[in-house]
Protein backbone atom coordinates (compact mmCIF):
# COMPACT_ATOMS: atom_id res chain seq x y z
CA UNK A 1 0.00 0.00 0.00
CA UNK A 2 1.01 3.40 -0.91
CA UNK A 3 2.04 5.59 2.06
CA UNK A 4 -0.37 8.72 2.84
CA UNK A 5 -0.01 11.88 4.16
CA UNK A 6 -1.08 12.24 8.28
CA UNK A 7 -2.23 15.57 9.47
CA UNK A 8 -2.72 16.27 13.05
CA UNK A 9 -5.62 18.47 13.79
CA UNK A 10 -5.42 21.17 16.14
CA UNK A 11 -8.49 21.64 18.63
CA UNK A 12 -11.06 24.74 17.44
CA UNK A 13 -10.21 27.97 18.46
CA UNK A 14 -13.65 29.21 17.66
CA UNK A 15 -17.05 29.16 19.65
CA UNK A 16 -19.40 29.53 17.06
CA UNK A 17 -19.33 26.35 15.15
CA UNK A 18 -22.26 26.98 13.06
CA UNK A 19 -20.95 30.19 11.58
CA UNK A 20 -17.64 28.90 10.50
CA UNK A 21 -19.38 26.03 9.05
CA UNK A 22 -22.01 28.37 7.12
CA UNK A 23 -18.43 30.34 6.06
CA UNK A 24 -16.81 27.08 4.91
CA UNK A 25 -20.27 25.78 2.92
CA UNK A 26 -19.61 29.76 1.01
CA UNK A 27 -16.26 28.75 0.10
CA UNK A 28 -16.50 25.61 -1.59
CA UNK A 29 -19.82 27.05 -3.39
CA UNK A 30 -17.40 29.74 -4.49
CA UNK A 31 -14.72 26.73 -5.39
CA UNK A 32 -17.18 24.93 -7.48
CA UNK A 33 -15.95 22.12 -4.53
CA UNK A 34 -18.82 19.42 -3.12
CA UNK A 35 -18.10 18.76 0.28
CA UNK A 36 -20.09 14.62 1.85
CA UNK A 37 -19.63 14.45 5.60
CA UNK A 38 -19.99 10.62 5.39
CA UNK A 39 -20.84 9.12 9.56
CA UNK A 40 -21.62 5.84 10.78
CA UNK A 41 -21.05 3.47 14.05
CA UNK A 42 -17.59 1.73 13.78
CA UNK A 43 -17.63 -1.21 11.19
CA UNK A 44 -20.34 -0.79 9.88
CA UNK A 45 -18.49 -0.15 6.07
CA UNK A 46 -17.56 2.91 5.47
CA UNK A 47 -14.37 2.28 3.78
CA UNK A 48 -16.05 -0.07 1.59
CA UNK A 49 -18.83 1.88 0.64
CA UNK A 50 -15.83 4.24 0.21
CA UNK A 51 -14.32 2.25 -2.61
CA UNK A 52 -17.24 1.42 -4.38
CA UNK A 53 -18.06 5.26 -4.71
CA UNK A 54 -14.59 6.46 -5.91
CA UNK A 55 -14.70 3.21 -8.63
CA UNK A 56 -18.12 4.60 -9.79
CA UNK A 57 -17.28 8.14 -10.04
CA UNK A 58 -13.86 8.71 -10.33
CA UNK A 59 -14.08 8.81 -14.26
CA UNK A 60 -16.75 11.45 -13.78
CA UNK A 61 -15.24 13.41 -11.11
CA UNK A 62 -12.06 14.31 -9.22
CA UNK A 63 -12.62 12.96 -6.17
CA UNK A 64 -10.74 13.58 -2.81
CA UNK A 65 -10.89 11.91 0.50
CA UNK A 66 -10.39 12.82 3.99
CA UNK A 67 -9.85 10.11 6.28
CA UNK A 68 -10.87 10.95 10.27
CA UNK A 69 -9.46 8.33 12.79
CA UNK A 70 -8.53 8.38 16.30
CA UNK A 71 -5.08 6.83 15.41
CA UNK A 72 -3.81 4.39 12.73
CA UNK A 73 -4.00 4.98 8.77
CA UNK A 74 -5.68 1.97 8.13
CA UNK A 75 -8.18 3.20 6.41
CA UNK A 76 -6.15 6.18 4.05
CA UNK A 77 -3.96 3.42 2.77
CA UNK A 78 -6.92 1.21 1.86
CA UNK A 79 -8.31 4.86 0.14
CA UNK A 80 -4.85 5.56 -1.44
CA UNK A 81 -5.20 2.58 -3.55
CA UNK A 82 -8.34 3.80 -5.29
CA UNK A 83 -7.30 6.53 -7.07
CA UNK A 84 -8.70 9.37 -5.18
CA UNK A 85 -6.56 11.76 -3.18
CA UNK A 86 -6.41 10.64 0.45
CA UNK A 87 -5.29 12.63 3.50
CA UNK A 88 -5.32 10.86 7.14
CA UNK A 89 -6.71 13.21 9.98
CA UNK A 90 -5.98 12.01 13.16
CA UNK A 91 -8.16 14.13 15.36
CA UNK A 92 -5.89 13.02 18.86
CA UNK A 93 -8.46 11.70 20.48
CA UNK A 94 -11.52 14.11 19.51
CA UNK A 95 -14.75 11.79 18.92
CA UNK A 96 -15.83 14.42 16.35
CA UNK A 97 -14.96 17.05 13.57
CA UNK A 98 -16.38 20.54 13.66
CA UNK A 99 -15.96 23.35 10.76
CA UNK A 100 -12.46 24.06 11.80
CA UNK A 101 -11.01 21.07 11.73
CA UNK A 102 -12.57 20.09 8.27
CA UNK A 103 -11.08 23.62 7.21
CA UNK A 104 -7.96 21.94 8.57
CA UNK A 105 -8.12 18.78 6.75
CA UNK A 106 -9.36 20.59 3.35
CA UNK A 107 -6.53 22.78 3.08
CA UNK A 108 -4.16 19.63 3.75
CA UNK A 109 -5.72 17.71 0.97
CA UNK A 110 -5.11 20.93 -1.27
CA UNK A 111 -8.60 20.48 -3.44
CA UNK A 112 -7.93 23.12 -6.02
CA UNK A 113 -8.13 20.30 -8.64
CA UNK A 114 -11.31 18.77 -7.34
CA UNK A 115 -14.51 18.47 -7.95
CA UNK A 116 -16.08 16.41 -4.70
CA UNK A 117 -14.29 15.85 -1.04
CA UNK A 118 -15.66 13.06 1.19
CA UNK A 119 -15.14 13.37 4.52
CA UNK A 120 -14.98 10.02 6.87
CA UNK A 121 -16.06 11.36 9.99
CA UNK A 122 -15.51 8.96 12.90
CA UNK A 123 -16.92 6.03 13.79
CA UNK A 124 -19.94 7.70 15.91
CA UNK A 125 -23.69 7.80 15.90
CA UNK A 126 -23.64 10.25 18.78
CA UNK A 127 -20.77 13.78 18.63
CA UNK A 128 -20.77 13.88 14.68
CA UNK A 129 -24.07 14.76 14.75
CA UNK A 130 -23.90 17.57 16.99
CA UNK A 131 -21.14 19.26 14.76
CA UNK A 132 -22.09 20.99 11.58
CA UNK A 133 -18.58 20.52 9.11
CA UNK A 134 -18.86 22.48 6.54
CA UNK A 135 -20.33 19.61 4.79
CA UNK A 136 -22.86 20.41 1.62
CA UNK A 137 -24.49 16.99 2.48
CA UNK A 138 -24.35 14.80 5.25
CA UNK A 139 -25.07 10.85 4.99
CA UNK A 140 -25.03 7.88 7.05
CA UNK A 141 -24.49 4.37 6.84
CA UNK A 142 -26.74 1.96 9.18
CA UNK A 143 -25.47 -1.86 8.49
CA UNK A 144 -27.69 -4.40 8.77
CA UNK A 145 -25.87 -6.28 11.84
CA UNK A 146 -26.88 -3.28 13.87
CA UNK A 147 -30.58 -3.45 14.07
CA UNK A 148 -33.26 -1.45 12.80
CA UNK A 149 -33.56 0.50 15.91
CA UNK A 150 -31.23 2.61 15.59
CA UNK A 151 -33.00 5.74 14.44
CA UNK A 152 -35.11 5.77 17.50
CA UNK A 153 -31.96 5.50 19.70
CA UNK A 154 -29.82 7.93 18.09
CA UNK A 155 -32.09 10.31 16.86
CA UNK A 156 -30.01 13.26 16.57
CA UNK A 157 -27.91 11.60 14.22
CA UNK A 158 -30.69 10.44 11.31
CA UNK A 159 -32.18 14.18 11.45
CA UNK A 160 -29.26 15.55 10.52
CA UNK A 161 -28.74 13.26 7.30
CA UNK A 162 -29.95 13.84 3.80
CA UNK A 163 -29.47 10.16 2.68
CA UNK A 164 -29.16 6.95 4.79
CA UNK A 165 -27.23 3.93 3.56
CA UNK A 166 -28.72 0.75 4.60
CA UNK A 167 -25.43 -1.52 4.64
CA UNK A 168 -24.63 -5.26 4.21
CA UNK A 169 -27.74 -6.17 2.98
CA UNK A 170 -26.34 -9.58 1.79
CA UNK A 171 -26.26 -10.71 5.68
CA UNK A 172 -29.89 -10.03 6.19
CA UNK A 173 -30.98 -13.93 6.23
CA UNK A 174 -28.75 -13.68 9.33
CA UNK A 175 -30.46 -11.30 11.31
CA UNK A 176 -33.71 -9.90 12.80
CA UNK A 177 -33.50 -6.63 10.97
CA UNK A 178 -36.61 -5.46 9.20
CA UNK A 179 -36.28 -3.10 6.27
CA UNK A 180 -39.43 -1.71 6.18
CA UNK A 181 -39.70 -0.81 10.02
CA UNK A 182 -36.23 0.41 9.41
CA UNK A 183 -37.71 3.08 6.67
CA UNK A 184 -40.47 3.86 9.11
CA UNK A 185 -38.55 4.79 12.29
CA UNK A 186 -35.80 6.99 9.45
CA UNK A 187 -38.80 9.03 8.45
CA UNK A 188 -39.91 9.14 11.69
CA UNK A 189 -37.16 11.28 12.76
CA UNK A 190 -36.49 12.81 8.84
CA UNK A 191 -39.56 12.62 6.43
CA UNK A 192 -36.57 13.70 3.81
CA UNK A 193 -34.21 11.42 4.25
CA UNK A 194 -33.50 9.10 1.35
CA UNK A 195 -32.78 5.28 2.49
CA UNK A 196 -31.21 3.19 0.40
CA UNK A 197 -30.50 -0.52 0.58
CA UNK A 198 -27.02 -1.52 -0.47
CA UNK A 199 -24.25 -3.91 -0.01
CA UNK A 200 -20.87 -2.60 -0.97
CA UNK A 201 -19.51 -5.74 -0.47
CA UNK A 202 -21.19 -7.18 -3.66
CA UNK A 203 -22.23 -3.63 -5.50
CA UNK A 204 -25.86 -4.45 -4.87
CA UNK A 205 -27.88 -0.80 -4.80
CA UNK A 206 -24.54 1.17 -5.36
CA UNK A 207 -25.54 2.58 -7.97
CA UNK A 208 -28.72 4.27 -6.41
CA UNK A 209 -26.50 6.06 -4.27
CA UNK A 210 -23.68 6.93 -6.61
CA UNK A 211 -26.58 8.33 -8.54
CA UNK A 212 -27.80 10.93 -5.64
CA UNK A 213 -24.59 11.71 -5.33
CA UNK A 214 -23.57 12.57 -8.24
CA UNK A 215 -27.12 14.64 -8.59
CA UNK A 216 -25.71 16.51 -5.70
CA UNK A 217 -22.10 17.25 -7.29
CA UNK A 218 -23.71 18.79 -9.95
CA UNK A 219 -26.03 20.80 -8.57
CA UNK A 220 -23.73 22.16 -6.43
CA UNK A 221 -21.01 22.76 -8.57
CA UNK A 222 -23.31 24.14 -11.09
CA UNK A 223 -22.21 21.70 -13.71
CA UNK B 1 -43.69 -4.71 28.71
CA UNK B 2 -43.11 -2.89 32.05
CA UNK B 3 -42.98 0.91 32.36
CA UNK B 4 -40.13 1.63 33.49
CA UNK B 5 -38.63 4.37 35.79
CA UNK B 6 -36.65 7.44 33.41
CA UNK B 7 -33.46 9.51 35.07
CA UNK B 8 -32.71 12.91 33.47
CA UNK B 9 -29.33 12.70 34.32
CA UNK B 10 -27.40 16.26 34.86
CA UNK B 11 -24.00 17.58 33.87
CA UNK B 12 -21.42 17.12 36.19
CA UNK B 13 -19.94 19.93 38.17
CA UNK B 14 -16.63 18.30 39.40
CA UNK B 15 -13.68 18.71 37.60
CA UNK B 16 -11.82 16.12 38.99
CA UNK B 17 -13.55 13.07 37.23
CA UNK B 18 -10.62 10.85 38.17
CA UNK B 19 -11.04 11.98 42.33
CA UNK B 20 -14.84 11.38 42.27
CA UNK B 21 -14.75 7.85 40.44
CA UNK B 22 -11.96 7.11 43.00
CA UNK B 23 -14.59 8.34 45.56
CA UNK B 24 -17.54 6.20 44.02
CA UNK B 25 -14.95 2.62 44.19
CA UNK B 26 -14.30 3.03 47.96
CA UNK B 27 -18.20 3.99 48.75
CA UNK B 28 -19.03 0.52 46.61
CA UNK B 29 -16.27 -1.52 48.34
CA UNK B 30 -17.82 -0.49 51.87
CA UNK B 31 -21.48 -1.07 50.43
CA UNK B 32 -20.41 -4.51 48.94
CA UNK B 33 -21.36 -3.67 45.50
CA UNK B 34 -20.12 -4.72 42.58
CA UNK B 35 -20.13 -1.96 39.22
CA UNK B 36 -19.74 -2.89 35.70
CA UNK B 37 -19.39 -1.04 33.30
CA UNK B 38 -20.20 -2.32 29.78
CA UNK B 39 -19.56 -0.47 26.74
CA UNK B 40 -19.43 -0.96 23.06
CA UNK B 41 -20.52 0.45 19.20
CA UNK B 42 -24.30 0.80 18.36
CA UNK B 43 -25.70 -2.51 17.54
CA UNK B 44 -23.43 -5.04 18.54
CA UNK B 45 -25.65 -6.90 21.40
CA UNK B 46 -25.11 -5.22 24.90
CA UNK B 47 -28.75 -5.77 25.80
CA UNK B 48 -29.16 -9.16 24.79
CA UNK B 49 -26.05 -10.37 25.98
CA UNK B 50 -27.07 -8.51 29.37
CA UNK B 51 -30.33 -10.39 29.01
CA UNK B 52 -28.42 -13.23 28.99
CA UNK B 53 -25.98 -12.45 31.81
CA UNK B 54 -28.99 -12.03 34.37
CA UNK B 55 -30.86 -15.06 33.12
CA UNK B 56 -27.48 -17.04 34.06
CA UNK B 57 -26.88 -14.76 37.47
CA UNK B 58 -29.99 -14.03 38.85
CA UNK B 59 -30.61 -16.84 41.40
CA UNK B 60 -27.09 -15.84 42.77
CA UNK B 61 -26.57 -11.87 43.14
CA UNK B 62 -28.92 -9.47 43.15
CA UNK B 63 -28.71 -7.38 39.83
CA UNK B 64 -29.56 -4.22 38.96
CA UNK B 65 -29.18 -2.64 35.53
CA UNK B 66 -28.42 1.03 34.46
CA UNK B 67 -29.37 1.94 30.69
CA UNK B 68 -27.80 5.09 29.85
CA UNK B 69 -28.75 6.26 26.34
CA UNK B 70 -29.19 9.79 24.52
CA UNK B 71 -33.16 9.26 24.51
CA UNK B 72 -35.66 6.20 24.21
CA UNK B 73 -36.77 3.50 26.70
CA UNK B 74 -36.57 0.69 24.03
CA UNK B 75 -33.61 -1.32 26.23
CA UNK B 76 -34.75 -0.95 29.83
CA UNK B 77 -38.40 -1.90 29.10
CA UNK B 78 -36.73 -4.80 27.68
CA UNK B 79 -34.53 -5.90 30.87
CA UNK B 80 -37.05 -4.68 33.21
CA UNK B 81 -38.91 -8.51 31.82
CA UNK B 82 -35.78 -10.35 33.38
CA UNK B 83 -36.65 -10.02 36.74
CA UNK B 84 -33.41 -7.30 37.28
CA UNK B 85 -34.22 -3.71 39.07
CA UNK B 86 -33.66 -1.15 36.04
CA UNK B 87 -33.35 2.50 35.65
CA UNK B 88 -32.94 4.23 32.32
CA UNK B 89 -30.80 6.65 32.41
CA UNK B 90 -31.37 9.99 29.66
CA UNK B 91 -28.01 11.71 28.98
CA UNK B 92 -29.61 14.17 27.21
CA UNK B 93 -27.68 14.14 24.56
CA UNK B 94 -24.53 13.61 26.25
CA UNK B 95 -21.68 10.86 24.53
CA UNK B 96 -20.58 9.25 27.72
CA UNK B 97 -21.15 8.57 31.33
CA UNK B 98 -18.81 9.79 33.91
CA UNK B 99 -18.54 9.19 37.48
CA UNK B 100 -21.17 12.05 38.96
CA UNK B 101 -23.44 11.00 36.39
CA UNK B 102 -22.96 7.56 37.20
CA UNK B 103 -23.58 8.23 41.18
CA UNK B 104 -26.46 9.62 40.08
CA UNK B 105 -28.03 6.76 38.08
CA UNK B 106 -27.13 4.90 41.12
CA UNK B 107 -28.58 6.91 43.52
CA UNK B 108 -32.21 6.55 41.26
CA UNK B 109 -31.62 2.56 41.45
CA UNK B 110 -31.26 2.33 45.06
CA UNK B 111 -28.73 -0.20 45.26
CA UNK B 112 -28.96 -1.23 48.88
CA UNK B 113 -30.24 -4.59 48.48
CA UNK B 114 -28.32 -5.33 45.73
CA UNK B 115 -24.46 -7.22 45.11
CA UNK B 116 -23.97 -5.81 41.47
CA UNK B 117 -24.71 -3.49 38.70
CA UNK B 118 -24.39 -3.51 35.21
CA UNK B 119 -24.50 -0.02 33.54
CA UNK B 120 -25.01 0.21 29.80
CA UNK B 121 -22.77 2.90 29.02
CA UNK B 122 -23.89 5.10 25.91
CA UNK B 123 -23.37 2.68 22.24
CA UNK B 124 -19.86 4.89 21.49
CA UNK B 125 -16.34 3.52 21.21
CA UNK B 126 -14.52 6.86 22.12
CA UNK B 127 -15.94 8.60 24.50
CA UNK B 128 -16.99 6.34 27.03
CA UNK B 129 -13.31 5.05 27.37
CA UNK B 130 -12.49 8.50 28.55
CA UNK B 131 -14.06 8.85 31.75
CA UNK B 132 -13.74 6.67 34.48
CA UNK B 133 -17.33 5.89 35.58
CA UNK B 134 -16.55 4.58 39.19
CA UNK B 135 -16.61 1.04 37.94
CA UNK B 136 -14.92 -1.97 39.70
CA UNK B 137 -14.55 -3.33 35.92
CA UNK B 138 -14.66 -1.97 32.42
CA UNK B 139 -16.08 -5.02 29.80
CA UNK B 140 -16.71 -4.26 25.96
CA UNK B 141 -18.48 -6.07 23.40
CA UNK B 142 -16.77 -6.11 19.91
CA UNK B 143 -19.19 -8.00 17.46
CA UNK B 144 -18.56 -9.91 14.42
CA UNK B 145 -19.57 -7.49 12.23
CA UNK B 146 -17.46 -4.47 12.68
CA UNK B 147 -14.43 -6.24 11.77
CA UNK B 148 -11.39 -7.75 13.68
CA UNK B 149 -9.11 -4.33 13.22
CA UNK B 150 -11.04 -1.46 15.79
CA UNK B 151 -8.44 -2.48 18.34
CA UNK B 152 -6.09 -0.88 15.90
CA UNK B 153 -8.90 2.01 15.67
CA UNK B 154 -10.36 2.74 18.88
CA UNK B 155 -6.69 1.91 21.10
CA UNK B 156 -7.72 3.87 23.77
CA UNK B 157 -11.01 1.49 24.33
CA UNK B 158 -9.60 -1.34 24.28
CA UNK B 159 -6.92 -0.91 26.72
CA UNK B 160 -9.36 0.12 29.64
CA UNK B 161 -11.39 -3.22 29.03
CA UNK B 162 -10.60 -6.10 31.65
CA UNK B 163 -12.72 -8.21 29.33
CA UNK B 164 -13.58 -7.90 25.66
CA UNK B 165 -16.88 -10.05 24.64
CA UNK B 166 -16.71 -10.80 20.94
CA UNK B 167 -19.80 -11.20 20.33
CA UNK B 168 -22.18 -13.04 17.57
CA UNK B 169 -19.75 -15.61 16.68
CA UNK B 170 -23.01 -17.56 14.78
CA UNK B 171 -22.38 -15.14 12.17
CA UNK B 172 -18.46 -15.53 12.07
CA UNK B 173 -18.58 -17.75 8.71
CA UNK B 174 -20.68 -14.51 6.58
CA UNK B 175 -18.01 -12.08 7.16
CA UNK B 176 -14.14 -11.52 7.16
CA UNK B 177 -13.37 -11.97 10.82
CA UNK B 178 -9.90 -13.32 11.89
CA UNK B 179 -10.39 -14.03 15.78
CA UNK B 180 -7.02 -14.90 15.98
CA UNK B 181 -6.25 -10.99 14.53
CA UNK B 182 -8.74 -9.67 16.83
CA UNK B 183 -7.00 -11.51 19.96
CA UNK B 184 -3.69 -10.65 18.87
CA UNK B 185 -5.03 -6.61 18.38
CA UNK B 186 -6.88 -6.40 21.39
CA UNK B 187 -3.62 -8.01 23.37
CA UNK B 188 -1.19 -5.46 21.60
CA UNK B 189 -3.23 -2.27 23.39
CA UNK B 190 -3.93 -4.32 26.75
CA UNK B 191 -1.57 -7.50 27.18
CA UNK B 192 -3.91 -8.26 30.17
CA UNK B 193 -7.33 -7.99 28.92
CA UNK B 194 -9.52 -11.62 28.39
CA UNK B 195 -11.23 -11.79 25.03
CA UNK B 196 -13.91 -14.49 25.22
CA UNK B 197 -15.62 -15.13 22.10
CA UNK B 198 -19.80 -15.78 22.59
CA UNK B 199 -23.47 -15.80 20.92
CA UNK B 200 -25.82 -13.53 23.15
CA UNK B 201 -28.37 -14.93 20.73
CA UNK B 202 -27.43 -18.72 20.97
CA UNK B 203 -26.11 -18.47 24.37
CA UNK B 204 -22.52 -20.42 22.87
CA UNK B 205 -20.01 -18.88 25.40
CA UNK B 206 -21.55 -16.69 27.75
CA UNK B 207 -21.04 -19.64 30.57
CA UNK B 208 -16.75 -18.34 30.55
CA UNK B 209 -18.08 -15.03 30.62
CA UNK B 210 -20.69 -15.24 33.51
CA UNK B 211 -18.09 -17.50 35.39
CA UNK B 212 -15.30 -14.67 35.08
CA UNK B 213 -18.28 -12.08 36.40
CA UNK B 214 -19.02 -13.93 38.53
CA UNK B 215 -15.09 -14.28 40.59
CA UNK B 216 -15.41 -10.68 39.90
CA UNK B 217 -18.38 -9.93 42.11
CA UNK B 218 -17.12 -12.48 44.91
CA UNK B 219 -13.77 -10.66 45.09
CA UNK B 220 -14.95 -7.68 44.98
CA UNK B 221 -17.81 -7.90 47.78
CA UNK B 222 -15.86 -10.27 49.54
CA UNK B 223 -17.98 -13.40 49.53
Amino acid sequence: MKEVRILEIKQSVFADNDRQAELLRQELKKKKLCLLNLMSSPGSGKTTTLMRTIEALKDTYRIGVMEADIDSDVDARTISESGARVIQLHTGGMCHLDAEMTRQGLEGLDPAELDLVILENVGNLVCPAEFDTGAVKNAMILSVPEGHDKPLKYPLMFSVCDVVLVNKIDVLPYFDFDLEKCREYVHRRNPQARVIPVCAKTGEGIQEWTDWLSEQVRDWNGL
